[in-house]
């Protein structure tokens, strides 16, 4: 088979067959196939698309492409959550331990931040000692033992993702929407889940524009996993404002230990996690009804079991017990700035974007894979979306602890970030759909 | 600057500035860019296309990513000519050591086979010792001496197209016409030319498919190159049969050497030789009327005078002086098969591709750079289009040297090459058109 060939099949705007696809993904994974080969496919891929067919293809390849994880020892149904990214998207992080508390499997493997969105991973590691590289067997034993466990994609787990992930984000080639699919389902079917809640944000913060391709999408997940036997419920939920009242890796995780200890927190955060969370627990056959699933997803938030189970979790991984300390006292930083309000009004807005970029300047994030990342960077917001403001009124604490953080942009970004309106906006959905086997339908929270 | 920002761009259909296209094929050329990131560059180009400007500064970033021949102590005006490329395409042989003896300076740069085409290079380099290796002084010696030289494109001279036209080869993105102008023109303006005479192909066995796409270069050519100072007249060419009497890089220096010696041969071949030398001596103002022009170059052919002079560039550049006789006597090849016609007709098409690709096979061409070629494999046309033939009767020759050659799938494509008709085809134009600095007209030979 030759490759320039296949480029110019899809180029023309032919279908690859399943033996093309196959041998398009195995070879790039090994290698065999060199990265601008697959570059101009992609682009050639964004230009034509791919059909259904091709699609779940691609997704069968790149599962292929590497080891499938199973755990006979833990025969219980397992369910896990994922997130199409977003700023100051944290649920997992309450979720998970709240599920897991409950008896569920949580087989939690995460990626790490991209772009202006953040990653879980880089979250939980701004926890001191924890670690989340982890083997098959550590995460086996961990997860038997917490039911829960925070997972990085190793090595030999959907190798084909990982390379094609890694280029599409260089080549301009993201926004495929099939290869989206493929990239998220590959991951989770190849972690060995039995059933997933998806929340797929919608908005500017994420990298979903629109609620049609944020269907799209949804449908897509729960058609393709079913061929897997794994049951997807997936959610379409607002990403135009900062979820919560934080954005940055250690601030975030002071944020969720608090609710997690408190049992209560900002309303629309607390409102997709629990969401997310009862919707985990009618997929793992523990409620029967999306009413009881959430009755007991608030009573074990508001028992504080959740927390302890979450530190357990994060201790078997490595964190120092007095991690915690540290963050019930709030996570200190070297540096830090208000960011006040410059005239009387009403926040009309909060831009995800300006606040995802803010945090890369100050170090919470990422420009390229391999950037250290300050676990102390963050955003804490004072005011959000809809609230009163007065000139002079502090609207956010901007903290970082690296000397050659790039605070002046930040500090910029994040005031263009906050839109002051004469006239108090209309309240924004928090979630439009639910779609499931039997296809979307409005949800009303 | 980002480059995945201006694969964004361009992706989106915007154009790029002057600035972003310098900075593009600068970097490419340093290897500060990778390939995979220009090989979605060339995508999005290829589906969006590049204005004038866009090309236009393309050729100049081209031009500028490395070393400008100059001859300052050859004053006299310097006139190349170029082809597209096609099946049997021998002319520059015959007509750069005419043009050399009328006394003008030929400063002949050339390429390497590519796909189903000849290369010069590969032709020259069957005469025994002679090499194109040569650096700028060699060149500029041998050029002063004999007003001609026949030399191989150097690392230092426009190593981004180079590098481009490696990659595009390769990842299905040939055809974007205006990289293509800025190809062939880059290199023919770098290596100090002062007039072009350029041989568009058209048709199945060259690269252009039609006449409009060829017209279409033919103007671009013309029009870019003199932002340079170069006087380019482009002739629209049929490339639809292989060009004179044999396919290969030993046997077409035999028919070459042949024609230098008599002043006769295959009829088209002598044509467009005539057509492209004559222009040449009205470009460097030796001949001032076409018709006077033709007159000189059938004069200086039929006087034997060219084929001493190639002989004397020739041993100049190390071709051992035994050589002559091996080609008056016939390139010799280790094997040999005739093809012969399966019924009575008329030879209705000889498929350009399929005697391309029959070359490959033989050993006579390359699928990768790097493998050798046998200067003995070629065919030997006994019949062409139009010719009538019994059945039985010998269509051509194949001969080849090398055990490993692929001599089976050889022999059945030039069987497929020839087309058997029941009625004479009609006759094909030779030229289709002429463009010079007032545009195309009609071209009557």
């Amino acid at each position: 088979m030759l490759v320039v060939e296949l480029i110019e099949k899809k180029k023309l705007g032919r279908e690859l067959t399943d033996a093309e696809i196959d041998y398009l993904v195995a070879n790039f994974a090994l290698g065999a196939i060199p990265d601008y080969q697959m570059a101009a496919l992609l682009m050639a891929t964004y230009f034509k698309g791919v059909n259904d067919r091709e699609g779940r293809r691609f997704l069968h390849a790149m599962i292929h492409s590497g080891e499938q994880l199973s755990y006979p020892n833990i025969p219980a149904r397992k369910v896990d959550k994922h997130s199409t990214g977003g700023v100051g998207d944290k649920t997992s992080l309450i979720i998970a331990p709240v599920v897991a508390e409950a008896g569920i499997p949580v087989p939690m493997i995460s990626g790490r931040a991209l772009g202006h969105t953040g990653g879980t991973l880089d979250k939980l590691e701004s926890i001191p000692g924890l670690s989340v590289r982890l083997t098959h067997r550590e995460l086996e034993s961990i997860l038997k033992k917490y039911n829960c466990v925070f997972g990085a994609q190793t090595d030999s787990l959907v190798p084909a993702d990982r390379k094609l992930y890694a280029l599409r984000d260089v080549t301009s080639t993201v926004e495929i929407p099939p290869l989206i699919a493929a990239s998220i389902l590959s991951k989770k079917i190849a972690e060995g889940t039995d059933a997933l809640a998806m929340d797929v944000k919608i908005g500017s913060g994420g990298f979903l524009p629109d609620e049609d391709s944020a269907r799209e999408l949804a449908l897509r997940l729960v058609e393709w996993s079913r061929a897997y036997n794994v049951e997807t419920i997936a959610f379409g939920t607002d990403m135009n404002e900062p979820l919560g009242n934080t954005a940055g890796n250690g601030p975030e995780i002071e944020e969720c230990l608090r609710i997690l200890q408190t049992g209560s927190g900002e309303p629309r955060l607390l409102e997709i996690s629990t969401l997310l969370g009862a919707t985990m627990l009618q997929l793992g056959g523990v409620s029967k009804s999306q009413h009881e699933a959430r009755e007991k997803f608030t009573d074990i938030l508001k028992s504080g079991k959740a927390y302890t189970r979450f530190q357990r979790i994060a201790e078997a991984q490595g964190a120092i017990p007095e991690s915690w300390k540290m963050f019930e006292s709030g996570v200190p930083a070297s540096f830090e700035r208000e960011i006040k309000s410059s005239k009387d009004g009403f926040i009309g807005e909060i831009l995800p974007r300006d606040i995802g970029y803010a945090l890369v300047d100050l170090g919470a994030g990422r420009r390229v894979a391999s950037d250290p990342v300050d676990p102390s960077a963050g955003v804490r917001f004072f005011k959000k979306r809809g609230d009163r403001v007065a000139s002079g009124e502090p609207l956010a604490l901007a903290q970082w602890s690296s000397e050659s953080a790039n605070s002046p942009a930040a500090l910029a970004r994040i005031e263009t970030a906050f839109v002051i309106t004469e006239s108090q906006p209309v309240p924004r959905p928090l979630v439009y759909f639910r779609t499931d086997a039997n296809g979307a339908s409005a949800y009303k929270s």
